[in-house]
């Protein structure tokens, strides 16, 4: 999407060696692009997260692929070559251990490669599917936001062209794809047709992935935001200055149980408890086929209480991290919660809408092999 | 409640000229008594929030009255010192105009000087009505504490002894109030019983109230806690790992509807949603006798959006204040929201605990009169 009028992807090959991604740790404050020219510069902007959000993370790993396998091009043979490429492989996938998408990325790379037959038609296969992976991702947001649009485009015409209130939660925009964006990209979608929208940002302490980075991507698109603390969606949605919510999901059971950033789970009871359509967008990549019960079975990252008790900011010109809490006070982090399915009123996907349950999610995805 | 081993009210007389309180602002970081001396510095320290709490508003403006009664002495006639002390308190009460225990305790000191012959049976009056409200809040919590103990010692029971973890939001906490607390009077009866507690801290942003004043004050008096941000304690919840939730507020109807911090409704659902007790304690000063639907009558207040934008911490030695947005987006900062009485367990008061519900309420407090 834009950014001060121009067009950027997350991530994009600039010349034959390198890769530029956007170091989001500096967002919203600095907008820097960063040059990628190994595996290992890959990892650390996967691992220290200069590169987040799923799509992107897998975006990431399948240009990493690209990288390595212009370093090991002085191996001997062909299958040190690609022992190397497997190695590389697993290397980035320890980066971030629990995204899917990751592994996933690097499971294809390696599969393109397998019956390749020199070093030149390696690279050549690796190369295009890096490309591959980072074009489906964003024609997959794109399918995203014009499914989600008609659902925006409803509450338009039902409030008569009034403004229409959508919240989200975290940042599932395009900094986290590719481009587009799972929840923004029916916003973009649709601020782009001229409907008439305004976003509430969730702040999403810890970490503030809304008040950093949606809040800054709507900005530079020019869409009218409100950033509030996490705290304040409920209160807005018994006032009806909420239409509509719309949120991403780091991974999603085949029966419709939303995973998602800490704090989803609550937003979902208050639009249940006001009337108000919660939906989750997300590409087909985020379905879990294999897990039935997203509380019982979906395994919930604790990261450093460190994450509470400080927090970064600007000061003057420069980033500062102050401490908000008492020094001895200990701090707990979850990163992720679970919205049962029963919350949810419909998955926005690639292939269209459909309510979050077995039979019509499997309606839309009738190629997949559920065993249950 | 104890400040490293040594008991501290909020607030009290140093001197036959000075009260003392502690400078809530500086809190966790640093531990500041603050001397008061006249009346417009007791309104500076309501109005810029060195005092803050229901309770200790009122006592802050009872003590305020105290010092003016003392600074007027020099009035030519009893009339026209009775007027200044009317002045005053019109003064004090504009220090924070929604602020329902400053108003009452005005008025209680106005009532209590009407029919005083002389200056100094005003002095000693308003003197002695200061310290009577005072006492009274810290009474009115400590009976708070002690009804609340018989629900903490009943989990406790039925857990065979195991940790009872107890959920708060905001801060309802001993410095909200003259001593005790409201939400925190039976955490801290607990502990004094050796029953084996665990409180879950909400941050409470935007002024992190939870994270600053909550965790300082239970960590002083030596009770277990953890931190978190606001959007875990769904999680929580569903995992199990929260056996109670108490709360204050800010005004209650005497339906039952709760008005306090804004996400305390949010908690409310997710306590519902996984059959977990939600409580709200509350000192009978805090009900509203003339409101019935909490969420259509009772005005919000709407802070200042840099609240959201900006947050101050620690930084090496300084108190520095960082901005954790773009520069550019807006916010909102809705200060409290309602929780409807549907969702609230039960109200615990200095009188007893009650249902959420107008026969309830009547029942323990049958001397007010509801024209409805």
């Amino acid at each position: 999407m834009n950014v001060d009028g121009k067009h950027f992807r997350t991530i994009w090959i600039k010349d034959d060696k390198t890769i530029q991604i956007i170091d989001q740790r500096k967002l919203p404050h600095d907008f820097i692009i960063e040059d990628l020219k190994t595996v290992e510069q890959t990892a650390i902007a996967i691992k220290d997260m200069h590169v987040r959000g799923a799509g992107l993370i897998g975006a990431t790993a399948g240009y990493g692929m690209y990288l390595a396998s212009l370093q090991f091009v002085g191996e001997q043979t062909l299958e040190s070559y690609k022992l190397k490429l497997i190695g590389a492989g697993e290397f980035l996938k320890q980066s971030r251990p629990t995204a899917v998408n990751l592994e996933w990325a690097v499971h294809r790379q390696l599969e393109a490669i397998s019956q390749k037959k020199s070093v030149d038609d390696v690279i050549s296969i690796v190369k295009q599917t890096a490309e591959d992976i980072a074009n489906e991702d964003a024609d997959h947001c794109q399918k995203i936001g014009q499914h989600g649009l008609s659902i925006i485009n409803k509450v338009s015409a039902d409030k008569n062209g009034e403004v229409v209130n959508i919240l989200t939660h975290c940042n599932a925009g395009w900094l986290a794809f590719v481009d587009y964006g799972s929840a923004t990209a029916p916003i973009y979608a649709a601020h782009d047709c001229g409907i008439n929208i305004h976003i509430w940002v969730d702040e999403t302490r810890p970490r503030n992935q809304g008040a950093r980075l949606t809040a800054w991507e709507l900005g530079e698109h020019g869409i009218p935001h409100t950033v509030i603390a996490d705290n304040t969606g409920g209160h807005l949605m018994q006032l009806g200055l909420v239409d509509l919510v719309i949120v991403g999901t780091d991974r999603t059971t085949y029966t419709g149980d939303v995973a998602n950033k800490i704090g989803t789970y609550l937003k979902a009871l208050a639009a249940f408890d006001n009337y108000i359509p919660f939906y989750t967008a997300l590409p087909s990549s985020s379905f879990d086929w294999k897990k039935s019960d997203g509380l019982a079975d979906i395994p919930i990252e604790q990261r450093n209480g460190n994450e509470v008790k400080y927090i970064q900011g600007l000061h003057d010109t420069e980033i500062k991290s102050v401490l908000l809490t008492p020094k001895n006070s200990p701090a707990a982090n979850f990163a992720f919660d679970v919205t049962p399915a029963r919350l949810v009123t419909g998955l926005i996907t690639e292939r269209g809408i459909c309510k979050a349950n077995k039979e019509e999610i499997l309606r839309l995805f009738p190629e997949k092999d559920i065993n249950s």
